[in-house]
């Protein structure tokens, strides 16, 4: 398959787009740095009083539900009614789908709401969500993103969505489409956000690339390099989130596209 | 102008003042870390069970609305009109003034609550608490802030209050007096919470200096002084953000003091 | 005395406990980056709705009241129940202990509802809690861990749980026992989150070692022996901040075991 990732990233650097994130506390800070780094204009904002406007001005809507709370689900399902209905791309990031009944519901709840144009999770997390009963361990993953791409194509008939499971492979899947993101380096799984600073990127390039599988795909992509080039720099994982901030603000289009492994 | 800015940083450390927090869940780590970074005592708490009992032994109270919601909303009414009834010290940061209308009214009511001592903001922000009709971005500011003077001068008028905006150039307006800081780099805006610290570290210096004109210029001076500094090690986000918090710990009064460029 | 640290450190890095933080917004990032950096596996959840599921799953259950409120307190209430039920630990950090009314109220509440495992604070803290009336300052300590000696035995024996006061030595009492540790570096009190940090590794070691004293004992040690091994590699608050989670990936359990002072 051919993806366009070098110009995507152009285009993400050249408009800015504003993504809307309604997320969790542990990842908020290191996620909007993510999304600046790479070029990106963040806002966090939750509140059901304001949600709907801020998605109104926003490029692309991404909801993680990592420190769920009530309050905080209305937040979500008013965005993401409002997203759906102007036509902004809204990216679900079911983080610890599974783990609690709680999560399970909500989810369910959130995928009534609106169809979400993107899911993207780890092998655990989209076979929880789609119906697997598995083992769960919180919000790591016991799951390879392989063994997962049943379900991932079952969520994505019955959403008509894409779905990204996130691994050593990452595993992007549309209907009867499927690409293998090579890239990314083991330490990527030692830094909390890392999942969730991909769902905020794959937002921002939906902002600007109306495919979502090739806005998916851009962002795995992205992601992994980015995360070998990090590698090149720092072996532990203090320094290496640092140097992943740095890559995403460092890595060009033609470097993105020379290194990206996508199958 | 002359301004002691050294002077101002050397009490600063050695009185250490606790510093009382309301602010938004994406800057709180890195917030805590700048305060404690340039000497000072950081403390976060919101609820309207604590916070005036917090405000009371704090130097200053730091209002941030980044992440708003209602019953945050009430835990900062509550901590404003103790901490003015105290006398202490009160700086507000109005993130994302202009993005939505509630924000906008909640603004309204804060500042209807307490007068601040100290407004610190954007253009964007600046311009749109003074009622100017701007298309805002999120909480990035689309205006410079020497377009904001105006809108500055009206709301330190209205209010009786200093207003300090951020941008290529800091601008800190108090009734008739304009003061022009002509420190910092780019790369800042390419850091999330850059804004936030410079209100929380502005809290830091009314704690210990009672002129709100002279402590917001020292503010202003030492994030500019200290963005240059970091530039110096760093010129990608993830280790400027770091380098960041190094300077404001290793950066001493005298180097502040010649390096700050004050009109 | 004798600590099996280094057996510690290796079982923790063997099993990847689960551990189920109800942690403060400052140091949710932080802390679930140290835990994977140190081989545990965070998971953040506050909602009464998940946390005695959540908990279900986990090794240890870590309850920190940096930024406390009324639902996060019924959160926590619920967690340790069943924590207490199910016969996992419970780590306690009382953070702000007695700087504000409300703290010392749900403190109360907290100790009323299960007895934990491990209550860890600084010397203000232990003091306050054991009802010594002191003046605090905020979350940082006015009082020195060997101060506090006598109100940690009075804990202990009151709440038949071991007590950690973290200082520039680290005092662990369980009933008649005291252990010393003397690792650590003053820069450790320029970055936020280290206490938090380090009662969340205490949850972890008490994941994989049953007695709570040694779990305790270990995991001051790890974190003293790593701020020194930090320390060598940054001076400065942000970068020692960074080089921190280095340290805790790279550290061995020979190292930790070899530079570990005990008394």
């Amino acid at each position: 398959m051919k993806f366009n990732i070098a110009e995507n990233l152009a285009e993400l650097r050249a408009r800015s787009p504003l993504v809307h994130n309604i997320t969790n506390f542990v990842v908020m800070n290191y996620t909007a740095n993510a999304l600046l780094a790479v070029g990106a204009s963040p806002v966090m904002a939750h509140a059901v009083e304001e949600v709907e406007d801020m998605v109104a001005i926003a490029g692309a809507l991404v909801v993680n539900i990592g420190t769920l709370s009530p309050l905080w689900v209305e937040g979500m399902k008013k965005a993401m009614l409002a997203a759906a209905k102007l036509g902004k791309p809204i990216v679900l990031d079911p983080v610890g789908a599974g783990a609690t009944p709680y999560r399970n519901q909500v989810l369910s709840e959130l995928l009534a709401t609106a169809a979400p144009t993107l899911i993207r999770g780890n092998g655990s997390e989209i076979l929880a969500l789609a119906g697997v009963n598995i083992k769960t361990k919180g919000v790591d993953s016991t799951a390879s993103s392989i063994d997962s791409i049943q379900a991932a194509r079952l969520l994505s008939d019955k959403y008509g969505c894409v779905v990204s499971v996130s691994g050593a492979t990452d595993v992007i899947v549309s209907g009867e489409k499927v690409a293998y993101v090579e890239n990314g380096v083991p330490l990527m799984t030692r830094v909390t956000g890392m999942g969730c600073s991909a769902s905020a990127i794959a937002g921002a390039f939906s902002a600007v690339q109306p495919d979502a599988f090739e806005a998916a795909v851009s962002a795995a992509a992205l992601m992994g390099v980015c995360g070998e080039k990090a590698f090149e720099k720092a072996k532990l994982p203090g320094s290496f989130q640092i140097a992943f901030l740095d890559a995403l603000a460092e890595v060009t289009p033609e470097v993105l596209e020379r290194l990206a492994i996508i199958k």
